[in-house]
């Protein structure tokens, strides 16, 4: 997998939580998956299918960012992940995927989506289990990390 | 979603720990999930979709049992998740939805399976996050409890 497929990713990810949340986030250095793992307290998961390949795409916050993000789009701020930041982060899954959907597509690269699962606990880690690269790409913001992982089949 | 989907992946799990791993699992009541949550030390979760639907299936297993079908399958038992357990419990989720594909297959309802992501992180839970019905199933065994849960949208 070459950064073509990731790059999608990466922009709808933040141009989503620019619009959607007023939130600014600061793409670090894309790497390669190994040991490294990103922990989080909620995530958002997603299964793809194309012709010729497959894959899944994850997103992993920090409390305090997902947080901050529920507090922005929908003007309050539950003291914990519950269902509504739960319900949140699939939506943002759904929106984040649907993007790269849509630029990847224009390249030729079609997948259909699957539904999004959610994901929360305290610094749980994530593993796609996935015959090609796995991509990890951390992101910064004033109120916590988000990470994004991507990965298809070779 | 009516159990005629759910059934085929009830037996195809206890098909595969039990051909697999030697290992016996009791199944508890199904149920729709709404508060209630799974909580395990690892999970595999899968997107699924057909022509007309689509949506996602997990497994998730107790640190002891998830341990305990390691020793079983690979004879060798690790003290805490490490990579050979979330590989085997990709592996897993891969054989028991592609169970339930065939079996589903065989009624009619086709589906595509994308490719498997494990989550590891003490007592996490999972939401599936589609317009059906959520579907728990417990199961128990001597080392430890293991939760379904699948859910397509309507």
């Amino acid at each position: 997998m070459n950064v073509e497929y990731v790059n999608p990713f990466l922009s709808s990810l933040v141009n989503v939580l620019g619009t959607m949340a007023n939130t600014t986030i600061v793409p670090g250095q894309p790497r390669l998956k190994k040991d490294e793992q990103a922990r989080g307290e909620v995530s958002g998961l997603i299964g793809m299918i194309g012709p010729t390949t497959k894959g899944s795409f994850s997103v992993t916050f920090e409390e305090s960012l997902a947080l901050e993000i529920m507090s922005r789009m929908l003007g309050e701020r539950p003291d914990s992940i519950n269902e509504e930041v739960t319900d949140m982060v699939g939506e943002i899954t759904n929106m984040v995927t649907g993007g790269a959907k849509r630029i990847l597509g224009e390249k030729g690269h079609e997948f259909s989506m699957a539904t999004p699962v959610v994901v929360s606990g305290k610094g749980h880690t994530i593993t796609h289990k996935t015959t090609g690269a796995k991509i990890l790409m951390p992101f910064d913001s004033d109120f916590g990390k988000v990470f994004i992982e991507v990965s298809f089949d070779e």
